[in-house]
């Protein structure tokens, strides 16, 4: 790719509610615009005006968009790669709509407003579920009556795999240079979803979120891993039904259930206060991605690397802190005084005697599906 | 106590069934007779008759059973130790009946029937959950809003805490006798239920089960850790009621709904026949075990002994290997001659020049029920 720089971003918030949101920003240019966005397809059609406006555009005539790349949600087993869309594509992610019916709905329709407005791009498709195609059977199976796997296709499948891959790639990058070895990599991504990612020879081989965006590490408002004996007690003793206990632990539990607040911020700040729930809360998040962390260590016998990435996990020196003090029996120092450091670039953050690294490393899903599409077409 | 042997045992199947079975056997006398048996007071009563059977007896008069121990299942946050029974105490099993459903009722009617039967003796109750009261909160909690914990204590409890207490502190004793650290002890618990503990300065400070038997390593029919996503998924696309799910979870999964056996014995022949269900699902728990041991390894900060107990702990040399290989990073190093050794007493099977020690620790839950009852009324 010639040069990998921002021209121009831009979001719509509240489609098809009151007070519909674009955000543009080009260059020196930052609006917010509230525009009547009845849906996804005037939503589009108003950015791509912005993205070609006289003044604040960026494209003088839309055929010089070569390519339009999407991010849709779950590839199910059928993609392990990125891939131009075709009708074959477009039915694949219509068939997985029962695997992930709050992302892919909306990811296709994309894809379709895309065409239209841009009929002469191609049109390529990111999967967060391609990268863990990786995984062996053993880290993927549930133990669950076989059939459910054979005719309905349960099994964990793994998300936010454009971060984990590009962070991934970044550390190795960055350990090759200082040659230091990278065969066995941790990547933990804690922004509103988190998840964490065992990486060797460069190839996922397991990960915590599963046919879901649930399990796995506390999130802003999920719940993580939990046992199912609290869910039938939901339904059964407390009269739940269970949609109803889905939906508390999608949206109202994690950080928030343990706090009252999601945003990290708030909750460390809180906790700062003296906040005794904030604090525990705290606790329990970091101790449950140390557990993690040493799950995967015992999964590759051995760790080169842990990384950090995303919201939480480029920003919150103390869940950071939490998740890797007292760690050094399985190589792992943190420098507590570099982890307190702010950046915004690939850093080490383990202490400069330290068997193994630990690094912080921006993640850029946009680059990353930029990258991709890119390379899919050239 | 003054000496730790078996007088007599008994045993009673398919209660209020058709062709019920009394076993009993006391020193070289083996009985098994089919007896009509409607419900528990007549088994205990007949059990009762063949302790003071004039022939094949151990007890001359029901007045010289001077305490009977019972295992009450789920003591929830009320029971810390074993305590002697009151009608406080029944009234505290009878609360928790919404939280083992399946086994405190007759945990509690056991008792009620050993007061009836012997009137004279002391009733002492041991708690499977007991052991667990010292798991730090951020161990016990998860992260669903806390009402569920503050109103409906909603929590992990744990499972099995006589057996991990009994061979935990059978190998603490063995450690100190060879002058080895005993501090950090991971204990794994493989019978047809499974769970595993990590035991710092001889307290459990984390467990893989949680409220109910139901998560954590791979059962015989129990599916162990599952992605909440996929109740919902079976609930939601493919029909089933919740309790249709719970029951697949809890008796059609694990091992027998991966390979169609829920026998150890069984899986492993099959798996040497060349049965690829049944060699994929050994290493599907193995795995299992292995991230686990890690996790404690980390929540810990190192391990002195990884200790092996039950069925399936203490005579599958095959879990124990796909669970213990290719750990040499954590200090555990197997030796597979010593791990193909049958025996019957304590033992290690780590490699004599291996920094840490692994140890098979015959379990024995009843001799622990005893010695605890004994210990509570002298
Ligand atoms: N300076 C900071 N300190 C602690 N947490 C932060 C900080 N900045 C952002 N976060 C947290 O990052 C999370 C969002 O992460 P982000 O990666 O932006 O989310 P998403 O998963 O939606 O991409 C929020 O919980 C937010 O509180
Ligand atoms: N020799 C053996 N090899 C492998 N597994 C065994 C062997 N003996 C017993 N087991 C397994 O142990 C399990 C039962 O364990 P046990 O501790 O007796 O159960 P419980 O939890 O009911 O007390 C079964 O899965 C059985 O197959």
């Amino acid at each position: 790719m010639p040069e990998e720089t921002v021209a121009a971003s831009g979001l719509v918030e509240r489609i098809g509610l009151e007070g519909s949101l674009l955000h543009y920003k080009a260059g020196e240019t930052k609006l917010t615009k509230e525009i009547d966005i009845p849906n996804h397809e005037t939503g589009l059609k108003q950015i791509t005006q912005f993205l070609m406006d006289k003044e604040v555009g960026v494209v003088e005539d839309e055929k010089h968009i070569q390519v339009v790349g999407h991010r849709v949600v779950h590839g199910g087993k059928s993609f392990s790669k990125t891939v131009e869309v075709t009708e074959d594509v477009k039915a694949k992610i219509r068939n997985l709509f029962p695997l992930a019916p709050l992302h892919n709905p909306h990811n296709l329709r994309g894809i379709e407003v895309a065409e239209s407005v841009f009929p002469e791009a191609k049109q390529v498709v990111v999967f967060d579920t391609a990268y863990f195609q990786t995984m062996p059977q053993k880290a993927y199976q549930y133990a669950i009556p076989k059939k459910f796997l054979e005719d309905h296709d349960v099994r964990a499948y793994g998300f936010h795999g454009t971060s984990h891959k590009y962070v991934s790639e970044k550390a190795i990058e960055y350990l090759n240079e200082k040659g230091l070895p990278s065969e066995k990599i941790i990547s933990v991504h804690l922004g509103n979803g988190c998840s964490i990612t065992a990486i060797k020879n460069g190839k996922a081989i397991d990960h915590s979120l599963g046919m879901g965006p649930a399990n796995g590490l506390i999130m802003g408002t999920r719940a993580g891993d939990i046992d199912q004996s609290v869910i039938f007690y939901l339904i059964d003793k407390l009269g739940y039904t269970a949609e109803e206990v889905n939906n508390i632990l999608l949206k109202e539990s994690g950080m928030l259930g343990l706090t009252g607040y999601s945003d990290m911020r708030d909750i460390e700040e809180r906790s700062a206060e003296g906040d005794e729930n904030c604090r525990l809360a705290l606790y329990i998040n970091g101790y449950k991605i140390k557990k993690y962390i040493g799950s995967y260590i015992a999964a590759m016998n051995g760790v080169d690397a842990v990384i950090f990435t995303a919201g939480i996990g480029e920003n919150s020196s103390v869940i950071r802190k939490i998740a890797l003090e007292d760690m050094e029996y399985l190589g792992l120092h943190l420098d507590h005084r570099k982890n307190d450091v702010r950046g915004k670039t690939i850093r080490p953050i383990n202490s400069p005697d330290a068997e193994k690294q630990i690094l912080i490393v921006p993640t850029n899903e946009e680059l990353e599906i930029a990258k991709q599409s890119y390379a899919l077409v050239n």
